[in-house]
């Protein structure tokens, strides 16, 4: 069944197609352009009598989206007292049904702000995916993997078996990768391990490199590109303390960054050098972590960060203006998952868009979109949200949910939490 | 006339009143407290069944509102051709009708946002002051002053005529200050002339200091102190470039520093040195800024930034914490305009008040309301802006000015202006 959205605006590159049309086929957009003025078709979004801008649907690089019940734990401490006093005992009560709801929660947060596609390493895949698949997201999914005597490699085994199982379920939607958690809780052996692993199935690799002040100086990029760890596509979250050389090793083998601005100050780890690797040409995307350090599942937040913190690190007004902070959100997140049909909205890709309402008073006047999306635009301004062509945000509702059931639900079980 | 707010959800120090309510008698809180249940008094707040937080109204300590229509003009461009090819030749083609309708949308996003008292410094008062008296916001509404030949000191006695005319009218919330520029443009027997008649006026001093890295050699902060710069109340905007010696200096003479995280970052001035003031007792409040440098007038997004950057710069996770932001955004702002009686919710103060939706998802769950203000927080969690207990933002309109009027004369001549 075809969908038709008419007299709508469309960021097409840096401008807007005023009154333009997109057409929907089995969740493709199976053409757009200027006004058809064809009223006989469905229209598939009520406008409300509001000017609205069509963008690409924002692709987060980088989450923990099991982590919505530490949303704020943990604020404003020493990082040890952060991770060991509070995150890491709360994670140890967390249970596959509060991974389910954290995960639903953090989809409501993350569909509100026009994000459509997310990066994802966390536990208990079976909860993530069952969330995923009833809220109609598009996801890559990681089991965060460590060495880890006690469990005698059964988290390697288990990746693998959710690779088998739910890899390219729900029409596309949900692809499962691979989290190795960092060269610092991963041997070498291990991380080989996995690196074979995903090269044969052709997975994702998704892991934290160089975070922290700390890990500047255990390993180079270059030794981990020679276990193979690069051989497959490689989103390395971070990268604040990536060198000349490293930066150089991201560009031979391809691997993207993902860029958390939010993260990397309110962990006070400091500021990666994205400018740079933008220069070098590194494809460097944005994440949000999770919401225990940032605390938003917002890539307007991080947009602006990225767009402001690099211009006062280098003293350099002309670093990461608003249109490259606009493609870290969209076509190289993209680029990042090697998913040539989202991130754009052109004829042929995946109809995954974000819908923003064109009236706002933080946007007027909306003269230069991308200037005013990025620096005074925020999640709040969208009003509707569609993945593969179906909205899972509309108008302040959550259509393919039960909103107020999972709200209940997941207070109940945290409140008890934090007895 | 009493008004009265029942079953509302106060922000108290740190934590949340439940079900509390607010009475208000000739724009003052007359009472405030746990319920009453006095269900007989007016219902001043249509509460439209939501969970709604009331927190003191925000306090912009910066800004020049009267250059919306300079909004994204020169994003992303060198300092030198940001300013003088295309900011100033746009402010000379300003007029009264423009600076007015400007201070009326830049007050529509100020209210949108719970700010509900400005610091400003441009020109053409008159206008300014007709808009701020129409829209209902307070605000210390200071002239732009440079050394400048062509108007042979005009400016300071229109400045003074502007002081004798305003200062104090429209119920208080009109008040007038003075704004040399900077010391780079003002000689110092100028700097001295002002201070003199300032001091005399018993007025407000605005100026910017140190904002940029040449200046961090003019002039240090002891020379203006010598000059008698600060015996009066002084905000300095900035104060990037400030060292140890100037620091001493601001603490010494209680001279509050407007801090602007978003335009010190965008125009690349870098980071100013704001957890070392705050460790030694100085008055930090926080600015937006003008649209051209930002472009955005809403605190939150300053919030965010204040408690983010300075963790990232001193690379101390307790830098800055939620609580010192959001205090620099209320009660510091009154102290630095020396107004006792804004800036808190408690008996006896003005009833400035902004009110926050506490359902949105980005605030979910609400437990730490601090927390989640500053790092989960944005201005379009605010449903209901007052200033002196009338509402100058209610559910997406103003009540007291026509939105739609005046956003189609801006329109009309913003598009001429930039023919």
């Amino acid at each position: 069944m075809k969908k038709f959205i008419d007299n709508i605006h469309i960021l097409k590159d840096e401008t807007i197609i005023e009154n333009g049309f997109i057409e929907i086929e089995d969740g493709i957009i199976s053409n757009i352009g200027e006004s058809s003025n064809n009223k006989a078709n469905t229209l598939a979004l009520d406008l409300k009598g509001k000017r609205i801008l069509a963008i690409p649907g924002m692709i987060n690089s980088h989450t923990h989206s099991g982590m919505a019940a530490l949303k704020g734990a943990g604020d404003d401490l020493p990082f040890e007292q952060w991770l060991f006093q509070t995150i890491i005992p709360l994670e140890e009560q967390l249970d596959d049904e509060m991974i389910y709801l954290s995960t639903m929660i953090s989809q409501m947060e993350m569909a509100r702000n026009g994000i459509t596609t997310f990066v994802d390493m966390y536990m208990m895949l079976d909860s993530i995916i069952k969330a995923v698949d009833e809220f109609g997201m598009r996801a890559y999914i990681c089991r965060g993997l460590q060495d880890d005597s006690l469990e005698d490699g059964q988290r390697l085994q288990k990746n693998i078996k959710a690779y088998e199982k739910y890899h390219g379920t729900a029409n596309g939607r949900i692809s499962v990768g691979f989290g190795p958690h960092s060269p610092y809780l991963c041997s070498k052996e291990y991380l080989k391990k996995i690196a074979d692993v995903a090269q044969e199935l052709n997975a994702l690799i998704h892991i934290h490199l160089k975070e922290s002040q700390k890990e500047s100086h255990q390993y180079t990029f270059r030794e981990l590109a020679n276990i193979g760890l690069f051989n497959t596509q490689t989103i390395a979250a971070h990268c604040v303390y990536a060198d000349s050389d490293d930066i150089q090793v991201l560009k031979e083998f391809n691997v993207s960054v993902a860029h958390n601005p939010s993260s990397n100050l309110k962990l006070a780890n400091g500021i990666a050098p994205i400018e740079k690797m933008h220069q070098e040409g590194v494809n460097v995307c944005l994440g949000t972590d999770s919401v225990s350090s940032n605390n938003s599942l917002d890539l307007f937040k991080e947009m602006l960060l990225a767009s402001l913190i690099h211009k006062g690190e280098t003293k350099d007004p002309q670093a990461i203006p608003a249109i490259v902070s606009f493609k870290m959100a969209t076509s190289n997140g993209a680029n990042a998952v090697g998913q040539k049909n989202i991130g754009l909205l052109e004829k042929g890709m995946r109809a995954d868009i974000a819908f923003l309402d064109m009236d706002n008073i933080n946007l007027f006047p909306l003269i230069k979109p991308i200037s005013n999306i990025v620096y005074s635009g925020r999640g709040s301004d969208v009003i509707a949200t569609m993945v593969d062509g179906d909205f899972i945000y509309y108008f302040g509702t959550y259509p393919k949910i039960n909103e107020e059931a999972i709200k209940k639900q997941f207070m109940e079980k945290y409140v008890k939490l934090y007895k």
